[in-house]
């Protein structure tokens, strides 16, 4: 019998439902997954939560892996715990795919994770472990100098390249050796991040409120909800305009918004007419304000009303602000709830969405040089050619299926290329290249 | 049996469905009225109809009078059509306050109400009589004379007096003349605008779809609907935050809206939270994104979750445009749709709003001077004594009666005198005034 609660199996049971409300009761906003996960995956994470009890913040061995970090000597009959801690950098969507991703890792390796709680992970996230915390304890020695690190400067491992601290370089090639366990835990490829991401981040208290009291008030009397994503990267505001009516004529003529008669010939929308809400997340309030008047103007060929919804319009990133970022993680939360979901291409904001919704997006595509151009299209299929080292991928486009072939070792994993990993669901290694490549870790061996 | 559908025999029956939606549906919108239209009034209804059908345009006596009045001279074996003609100007609100209380004066004095279309009258209303329409042909003679009024020029009264149009000046000292027939179709004073406005103001289809449509979508679904009007007639941008402070200490005191948790103890709204939905109308957009964001931002005290809804915020008020004021008329619908009414003094858009719903409305007080002082009041009493012509007034502010004298000889008609006939619900008396006071008019005497 499936249990709803714990999500089939996947949440241990018995935390304290107070401390976390959001954790045993996100199952009442959400359709049963259609991906369960395997009893594989259920058995490694209870085992690892075993680990994380016996090597986690202020245990014995951790505080003397502690000793050895600081004395730089190798200390005697330690246990067999082992480290691996991510810092906390960047936007939230790169944050919570790089920690999934180097959770990930953790699992492979038998590694304990530990994190950074930088200004506000505490404010964001429950603790998704049993007992034990996952945070980092604020006196650890090397703490200071983790604001000094983001992504933006590559040499910083060197810095970090002291002490019994080991960094390591996992890439893409390493993949092959945790293919075998990678299918045991994941049979469906697509769907790593949708059971870690379901694992791991559990919305803090104040979040889940911005969560629950939005889903109520606005989305949940709907019959259908459609969440659309508008990440646009250009500071300049010219293609609005332009991206506006991409956006439109995609979700149009993929029918996944019904079209407006715009000669007004329905007066009374009738009686059962379906009520349709969209979520729109942006920073800016133009897109969603354009949608909401269209549908207010005009009746829909379909008969059904549409409402427009649109948390909040910040304006302009601000990572530093609590309640930009606490906005920010309920507003990817509630995309993930949507019953449709357009996402921005390049966007971990709106991979996260889809990730934890289990759903397949719709992508609105940007060229490298014209954000102006989107597109909507759907991959459908992507393999690794292993002799060419190129990647076939195949996507539709408006009905039309397109081939195409992308070098991965000429590209050396550029944006374009973790982009098509996650459109093909290529869950496991799209996380292990992201791990690699936008994530700072070091390992602290206390037994070795 | 009360017949919805003819509003309790408000309306008459037999007009085309077709061409107007919203006169035999809006009492699917709205509950049924407390305040029964006189069975008085209700036939004097019908003869005003059978008079405007024999003396409307194009009829025999309309074109007898018509020639009268292009040659000036008098013709003989003409039928009893006195005729009045409202003149287009102005703000929707006024427009429409004005043009119900022409009406009563047509009625009054058994003249033909004829209506300017001006540029949008005929997109904006249904026309309100069976078989004949209300508008003036756009043949009229003097029509080109018309632009050149409005409520500013005093003595453009004066240009119209020639040919055979006499201009009529009522005033207050008119109405005891009135008074046992006013009482005979009004038992209910504070009736008079609701009664006639209903009778009188159908939105045309296209305004019709944008009530019915935002109706369906934001608001059909909340267990109460509350309407928030917020007028400000100060065009510096200076007094908005004290505004918001006063509109928000107000609802909350007198418990029209839910105190919000500033401590967020609350999480999980509970299942069976009730929904309520708040409709502000302004022409800026700040005041109901405050409102919005506090209610996401933290829970109720009540447990309750709140919506807040603006349809528009245009800004700057552009009675030019025809959207504008399709718009405009269909929020002031909306907004006599909610069950409970804030409006700003003041203002004839909320005067209107309230009047339709038949609400005792909430007033958002502004000093003359002042428009940063808001205060939340009722009216409770009010009554002219004869002997001393003062205005003895009781109204009741946060818990206290207060009384207060106004005299009515020394405001000469001042706004704040309107403003309390109006909160009194001195329904013929308010009505005359404003004919008085903001219409321009003048009569065609076919017979003589
Ligand atoms: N509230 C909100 N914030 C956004 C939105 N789009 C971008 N942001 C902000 O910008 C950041 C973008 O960084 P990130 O989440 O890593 O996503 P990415 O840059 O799109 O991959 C978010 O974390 C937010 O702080 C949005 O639609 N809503
Ligand atoms: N759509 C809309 N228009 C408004 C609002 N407030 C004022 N306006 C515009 O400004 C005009 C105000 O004139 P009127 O209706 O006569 O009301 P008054 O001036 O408040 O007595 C309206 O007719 C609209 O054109 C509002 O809340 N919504």
């Amino acid at each position: 019998k499936y249990n709803g609660k714990l999500l089939g199996g996947l949440l241990a049971d018995g935390f304290d439902e107070t401390a976390c409300a959001s954790r045993y009761s996100s199952f009442l906003y959400r359709k049963i997954s259609l991906h369960k996960p395997s009893s594989y995956l259920i058995s490694r994470l209870r085992s690892y939560e075993d680990l994380h009890k016996r090597c986690g913040p202020n245990t014995q061995s951790y505080n003397k892996a502690l000793e050895q970090l600081k004395s730089g000597k190798k200390i005697m009959g330690l246990t067999d715990c082992n480290y691996i801690v991510w810092i906390s950098f960047s936007g939230l969507g790169n944050r919570i795919l790089s920690l999934a991703s180097t959770f990930l890792y953790a699992l492979l390796t038998n590694r304990v994770l530990l994190v950074d709680q930088g200004k506000d992970m505490a404010d964001l996230f429950c603790e998704p472990f049993p007992d034990k915390s996952w945070l980092l304890p604020r006196d650890f020695p090397l703490i200071d100098q983790f604001d000094s690190l983001n992504q933006n400067s590559p040499n910083c491992h060197g810095n970090m390249l002291k002490n019994n601290i080991t960094t390591m370089s996992p890439s893409l090639f390493l993949i092959p050796s945790f293919e075998t366990e990678l299918s045991k835990l994941f049979p469906e490829k697509a769907t790593v991040f949708h059971h870690l991401g379901r694992y791991l981040f559990h919305p803090s208290n104040h979040v889940w409120g911005l969560i629950t009291r939005y889903y109520r008030t606005y989305l949940a009397k709907a019959d259908e909800r459609i969440g659309i994503q508008i990440r646009i990267f250009d500071s300049r505001r010219g293609p609005f305009k332009h991206v506006m009516d991409q956006i439109l004529s995609c979700t149009l003529k993929e029918k996944l918004l019904p079209a407006v008669d715009m000669q007004d010939s329905v007066v009374n929308p009738s009686e059962n007419a379906k009520l349709k809400a969209v979520l729109v997340t942006s920073l800016l309030s133009g897109y969603s304000e354009d949608l909401r008047n269209m549908y207010w103007e005009h009746p829909t060929m379909t008969g059904e009303v549409v409402g427009v919804y649109q948390p909040s319009h910040e304006e302009f990133q601000q990572t530093e602000k609590q309640m930009h970022n606490r906005k920010a993680w309920a507003e990817m939360y509630l995309l993930s709830l949507t019953d449709v979901l357009v996402t921005s291409a390049w966007s971990t904001f709106g991979y996260v969405a889809q990730g934890l919704g289990g759903l397949r997006p719709w992508i609105l595509y940007k060229t490298e040089n014209d954000t102006a151009r989107v597109r909507l299209y759907q991959l459908v299929k992507g393999e690794v050619d292993p002799h060419s080292e190129l990647l076939l991928v195949t996507f539709q486009f408006s009905g039309h299926s397109i081939d195409a072939q992308i070098s991965l070792l000429s590209t050396s994993l550029t944006n374009s290329v973790l982009d098509i990993f996650f459109e093909l669901g290529e869950g496991w290694k799209q996380l292990l290249i992201i791990w690699t490549r936008v994530s700072f870790f070091f390992s602290l061996n206390s037994s070795s």
